[in-house]
């Protein structure tokens, strides 16, 4: 059994985790830290864990903390960055939720997260999580930085394109959708039930802490800067979120066809043949949020609709996944499978729950 | 006052016309027909009525609906083209809010609504409803198109900068969010509660009958033809447009500086300072959908995000209405407005009821 | 025109009234305070009131308010009793939208509102502002508690049955549903979008504040003290009160026949005849809130439904209101046209909002 | 391994058994019957199933079925009827998830259901399959009729009252409000997200087929006929069932003292005490529905509200479930596990999912 640890197990990815770990036959939580909250049963404040987890919030105090073989950070940004030096010097792995670990450039994180970074040494050192592309670092990581919600659904779902060079990198352009859970369990007016129900809006426009995160994935993956336009926007659903992803097809070098449907197809199911939580939806299919809804699962689709009358060169991906699963815990504890050398699906073979 | 009657007053376009021509000072609702619901009280129907209408749905029988001066079509697709000659010759104008006459490409009609047009010679007559493009032709106007839901979203968002030249034609990208009622009041499996509620997806990617009439809209106001990507989301919202658009600026001509945000913001200032019914927001704005829930209004924001940490050539619109009022009933309202020498404005001052 | 100053005007009951005083003939609107917000553009804060509220909030000044001729206050709970008096010194008559005087008796008041009262002498002198019961007394008002939104819902379905002495005073029940807004516009986990979608709760089961408001304006209007049960519950609705209502018929008198369900009918009929804003429903129906959404009216239908196999005793009540309308801020504008001797419905005619 | 079919699998109950099935360690899915679907994957309807189910729905062709240890009926009422004798006669053991075979009286049966009964015999021979009464009687049941959603919320929440006589049998009330999946997977207008989202409205209140259900329930606990008033509603949720339950205590005979608060709780958790999926909630609480979101749950609380200023005489209890796990699907696994000598908790171990 794995001993775990979660600092932060307030919010929405914290409790989460807790429902995903209660179901994990190798994970046995022993800490969860809450500086707010310590002393208080974690089913007092989450009745539906009543029954499956027993503990209390304790004080983050670092000796329960460092007996176990790996803490999760399910923290605000600005917390992990502060802790997990002492906790990894005591032999604990790290995965960290929060964006702490996320960009290389400390620079750059600096200039979106508005703080001055607490620990940039740990920053070449931390494995990006996106399981789908790191696996063999992961397995070896001390320190993995989970990715953010809207990351793992933009990246998945462009992944096959630009590795295969079939786009225009240069002008890629995300439109995403997030249901309000994503923004975290705090009270902010304008995701209040009043606000937020039977509505519907874009933010974060002209700038987004997530812009980077996917660029940097994106460049990786292509081995070259990339050009992206992410929109974000709020959507009265709980979780979820649908990324629909445009970019235009590469003129192909002289004598080869240009891509057709069937070849884009072909080419996201090879990609994906071995995922186990990527699913790559038949042609023309449109996924839709709920289909992921509690499990831990990206579902993708391919579409190349009419640009004008005759001609297409715009390939359309949608990409669906759970921002609390995939987005958030559930890819936590994949990344937990990897490096602890257990079959990357253990425990996490919730179904979605439809409707 | 006006004479009107209503062809189909069943559905949700049928009852909000219903709710604004109850409230406007110079129209007389003096038959309602459906075939289906002859006999029924109106209110009996539709409870919210009870006290303010006092009309049953009687037979399509010509002979009130020709004492009208306008009769409005709030039908499914292909009862209008049936029935609008004998009207017409009767000296009724008639205003169609389904899709037999918006698409002046009769063949391309066919194509897309899958049946043969019964009364081309009509197409060429009726004038498109937008009024914000066509006003002087709609005053004028025995017959009016009034435009799709999505279709105005998408073209009053556009307008501005085809009109100006600013942004490449070639393509555009209009990623389009619809509340349910977009579909209309019927049964159908996916748009039931259990189905749509807490559950995101998109739909028609491949083709969507709204994308040849916006291609038209755009075409003409643009002199030439232009490349869409139009994909259409079903959102859990009653009510509600949000389009989302994307167009690359062309490269200015040698010596003239490139346009920035203030120069786009006050491009879309000046066209739209004379429309009682669209409301350019400060630059930066996220208009959400709730700010015109129930209003005849729509209303617009401009962005320049980041492509690459350096640039920017994209332009992003966000524009909201909504879908049942500046999306139809109410633009009906507005276009008989016009067709009767009335203000643009009468009867159409509700204010969007939020929260 | 009545000169009108609000009070506290960022809530969700001042947007109302900033709703629906944009939409009255006969009210200027001419001070809105907020000391939070005080230098605030009213429409930047609810862009939907773009174009027709040109105000900005201000400090709360006393001289602005002292020339107005109706101050509304739309505060929370222990504003108004503070200010109230120096208003109706200078003149000014006011409308009260929270609970400070909605309480005759002190004491109660001070246990349920856990404050000192600061104004008890101003309490006597209030009158409570349900008009369908104190037409008379409002109109001569300077001081109006405008009930809560519960208490409106609750007592104007009880109503006719306890005039009519028909039902066991001591044994009644109140099982009422609220939607989200009812809480107030700030910010709460509990109300948070993630917490109160797709998700159903009582809340206050052991006591609520609502609850001496409704056993007091019960017992008015039976001559006597009153037994309630008095369950509120949290619902996924932006606006609306769904009351359900249960009493026990009592025994007839020796010879009179027991009430069926056509007199209770009657009963309802006759005693809402003559109120343009509460709306009898035929016998068997089920009226829903949206019927009411946006709309300063209650609905109400009547049923009786069976106990065992062959008897029924029990009268089942429903009763539905837009709680920010008829719960709260249309009610103040029905007070206000009634104390200003407007004809009642003045600027009160806007149709619910459906679907 | 248990092997199993299901007639009629395209419901919601139905994809809620396959949901648990495919979890289950003990029960293997051999056949899935829908005369309409026939030849359609389970996975195409259900894209939510993909990589878990493999199994296409076929004819209703008794073969497959008959070599199953145990159907699930997941059909429409009036359906199980006609097909369970053969299965039975085959010895296959049968669980029915409609109302077919709840009522004991057969008449009364046709009078709710409107139509003749098929299998009068079998109605006396089956079981009623709440767990918590009847669990060594299902056991050795070759038929089981699992419970209503609402009888199922209802019953158990009154259970420890009646069983202990400390309430008035004859004026029981429930108010019980429900999401609405519980009306099926079907094309009904009132059920459509444009209806059924942001309103709430009772329905059936003069009376609904579980009304003699539970009293059915609460008479064989009570040991004698009970009076009952039960309303219930519909509510904008996918999950979900909210029963609201009302009953006036009993004067304890001479000497014994009235139960207070403490007693009750003491009552409610020493009934459930043993219960795996009955969980009494401390004193006070309220459970919200999304506590048992997608688990086999009850989740109940007793309260003990003031109905004058000084005295109280009615118990209110909450009591919440999922109505398709606990109401439907999961309730019938449960019953599986009891028939067939599992543990009863066997692969329903699923946690809520919240938020």
């Amino acid at each position: 059994m794995i001993k775990v640890g979660i600092v932060g197990g307030t919010g929405y990815t914290g409790v989460e985790l807790l429902r995903l770990l209660a179901q994990h036959p190798e994970a046995e939580l022993i800490a969860i830290t809450s500086r707010k909250e310590a002393g208080t049963r974690v089913d007092a404040m989450f009745p539906g864990l009543r029954g499956r987890v027993a503990l209390a919030f304790t004080e983050p105090d670092k000796s329960a903390l460092e007996r176990c073989d790996l803490v999760f950070f399910a923290t605000p940004n600005g917390v992990a960055m502060g802790q997990a030096r002492a906790l990894l010097d005591q032999g604990v792995r790290v995965i960290d939720l929060s964006a702490d670990f996320r960009l290389r450039d400390v620079a750059e994180w600096e200039h979106w997260y508005r703080m001055k970074h607490a620990a940039p040494e740990l920053v070449a050192e931390a494995v990006y999580g996106l399981c789908e592309i790191n696996r063999a670092k992961i397995a070896q990581a001390r320190l993995v930085a989970n990715p953010g919600c809207y990351p793992t659904a933009v990246q998945l779902g462009f992944l096959p394109l630009i590795e295969a060079g079939w786009v225009d990198g240069a002008h890629l352009i995300a439109d995403a959708k997030s249901g309000v859970s994503g923004a975290g369990r705090k009270s902010e007016l304008h995701l209040m039930y009043a606000e937020a129900a039977d509505n519907f809006m874009a933010y974060g426009v002209s700038g987004h802490r997530h812009w980077p995160e996917i660029r940097q994935g994106l460049a990786q993956i292509a081995g070259r800067e990339v050009g992206l336009v992410f929109t974000p926007h709020l959507t009265p659903l709980i979780r979820g979120i649908h990324a629909t992803l445009y970019a235009r097809l590469l003129t192909p070098a002289a004598g080869a066809p240009e891509p057709d449907l069937a070849a884009l197809q072909a080419l996201f199911e090879q990609r994906f043949a071995a995922e186990p939580f990527v699913d790559v939806l038949p042609a023309g299919s449109h996924p839709d949020t709920r289909a992921v809804r509690g499990a831990n699962l990206c579902r993708i689709a391919v579409h190349r609709p009419n640009v004008t009358s005759d001609r297409s060169d715009t390939v359309v991906v949608l990409s669906v996944i759970d921002n609390l699963v995939k987005g958030a815990s559930g890819q936590a504890v994949q990344n937990m499978n990897l490096m602890f050398g257990l079959p990357e699906t253990t425990g996490l073979d919730q179904l979605p729950v439809v409707p």
